[in-house]
């Protein structure tokens, strides 16, 4: 990785001071994969635990003051391919960055790590708000499990927030779970879904409708407005019909055109909405927490796993004893028992 | 556990002479969770797989000849509560104990965990097939998790099935993931519907019908053959709506009275043809290791989650760091990294 070396008091210097150039460098350490980029990286992100940004950041300080009472927030935004995640994300990004607040755009896209990123590679996609320097758009880190790519996600959440950003989006595309890998790292979730009533249900996958707080039918637009009235109504009757969330929040269902603008204030209201009910419940703080815990078991457990896996007389041990299994001549049981043991894994019981 | 101590081998001359008292109290060492049980039970579990039964149970030789091309056969068995699965087992394994069939009947319960065995708890619901010398019946195992008593469940298949049973029906109640556990240590996955089209999906957990190789709709009986033939219709349609499946077998929708017996052994010959099916496509077989596969990782990981989150040294620093991580004031995954290291579980990265 071709970088200059810098030391973790850098990369801290520099992320708080709102540089760019430093804050993408110091994220492409947290993706990094070697050992010693993972030790530095989180060196990075205790000190910047430890000592929370106490100044906003120097430009937008006027701004900022109006926002003052609302913490980071962070948007997870999914919907199926062609529903115009990247436009709506620009369209909501570049009203928020007139309103004073700082954009962080990120995604997770398990299916780029064999093309290298198909989402937000083309930064392209994003021109206007790519132009904005109170916007930051960074691409789906790559790699070889939604696991790595969303625990790479969710670390640079925080690298953006130390240096500044108070609004954050996390963009998917609906492949494996990446939704809710996003969901569980985001405090709002917004469903884009197409003009048009009935159908769409069959592009969603189950348990998406459930998980939003708000839908959004985007491309409600010239001849489609019609179209997206419908789906609208459909998706009205679908969320009356599901169990309160355990937000306290009934989900909102709205029709707008990231192309136009139309309704784009009435999503950010929504999300405005929301979170002051979320706040005044407890439901925003408790469900962080929530996040923090799953995220601690999950990397607890996929650490477990690659080491027991990784560990030579674990692997010597399947290798003689996974055919026997299969082939239903050792039980599943007791062939893992003895792999347990002999890994050292558990204490061996009482011999009989 | 007041029990006579016995040998493993004495369990195992038991079990494969038939009887089934020493079946029964093997049952019991497998559901128990003293250490030095459960390593009594493996060793027993392992000399019935490593002496298949080559004869057939005595008493029952002359029929047995006509079922010999077919091995053990495992079936699952869910369904709404009320749908009436104790009976439709009744009548199915009536008819297959007149067949010459050694029939029996587990089940998993996760629910009883509480009451003590809820479904099959009483066997006067089974009556008749209670009363024959060929069926075998046992309620669900207690347990506090599910994985522990579809664990036992599975593992009692392995004695049965030492034992002579050919048939082993396993019956679930719809909680929580309890269909999942029984269609992954089942050959084909029976479905009970009630009558009467429409409403009854709400009833039906997502997935459950897709699971299905066979849907019966049962009760069909009376004033509700009318219901039970729309039923029948409506899921027929529904089946037809969904993706092939692995086992390249079209789901079977039949219709059956429990009570009167009417279907009941068209309902059979489905499990027939279904296991011809497998048979010829080598999906069976295919089908059998890929269980024993996810056993095999289940009972790994399980283990492997117990002794780490038993070990003294991940206690403590779990209970220091774990009040850190959910108030946002150490990483995730810092934290995961440091608890690991310090169990030994992962080398120590070098130092940076």
């Amino acid at each position: 990785m071709p970088r200059p070396q810098r030391s973790a008091e850098e990369y801290v210097r520099g992320i708080r001071a709102g540089d760019r150039v430093v804050l993408a460098q110091a994220i492409t350490l947290v993706e990094s994969a070697r050992p010693e980029h993972q030790v530095l990286a989180q060196t990075v992100i205790q000190q910047l635990l430890d000592t929370p940004n106490s100044k906003p950041k120097t430009q937008n300080s006027k701004l900022k003051t109006q926002n003052s009472k609302k913490p980071n927030l962070r948007i997870g935004v999914t919907g199926a391919p062609g529903v115009g995640k990247s436009t709506f994300i620009e369209a909501l990004g570049m009203l928020l960055v007139a309103q004073g607040r700082q954009v962080a755009v990120l995604a997770i896209d398990p299916s780029s790590s064999l093309s290298r990123g198909s989402i937000l590679g083309d930064k392209t996609r994003m021109e206007r708000l790519s132009a904005s320097e109170q916007a930051f758009i960074r691409p789906s880190p790559a790699g070889d499990s939604l696991g790595g790519v969303a625990r790479k996600t969710r670390e640079t959440i925080l690298l953006v927030e130390a240096a500044g950003y108070d609004t954050v989006f996390v963009e998917t595309v609906g492949v494996g779970q990446s939704e809710t890998a996003v969901h569980r790292m985001t405090d709002v979730f917004v469903l884009l879904l197409l003009p048009g009533a009935g159908d769409e249900l069959q592009g969603i996958k189950r348990g998406i409708v459930e998980m939003a707080d708000i839908l959004a039918v985007n491309k409600a637009d010239g001849d489609r407005i019609k179209l997206a009235n419908q789906a609208r109504a459909h998706y009205l009757n679908a969320t009356h019909l599901l169990p309160p969330a355990p937000s306290g929040w009934a989900p909102r269902v709205l029709a707008c055109s990231s192309q136009d603008g139309a309704g784009i204030p009435e999503v950010w209201a929504a999300m405005e909405e929301y979170w002051e009910c979320v706040q005044a419940n407890g439901f925003f703080t408790k469900n962080r927490r929530q996040q923090a815990q799953y995220w601690l078991q999950e990397a607890l457990e996929s650490g477990l796993r690659s080491a027991f896996y990784g560990h030579p007389e674990v692997k010597r041990q399947l290798a003689a004893l996974e055919p026997e299994v299969l082939a239903g001549r050792v039980s599943p049981f007791a062939a893992a028992a003895q792999v347990l043991r002999s890994a050292g894994f558990i204490p061996l019981p009482p011999e009989v």
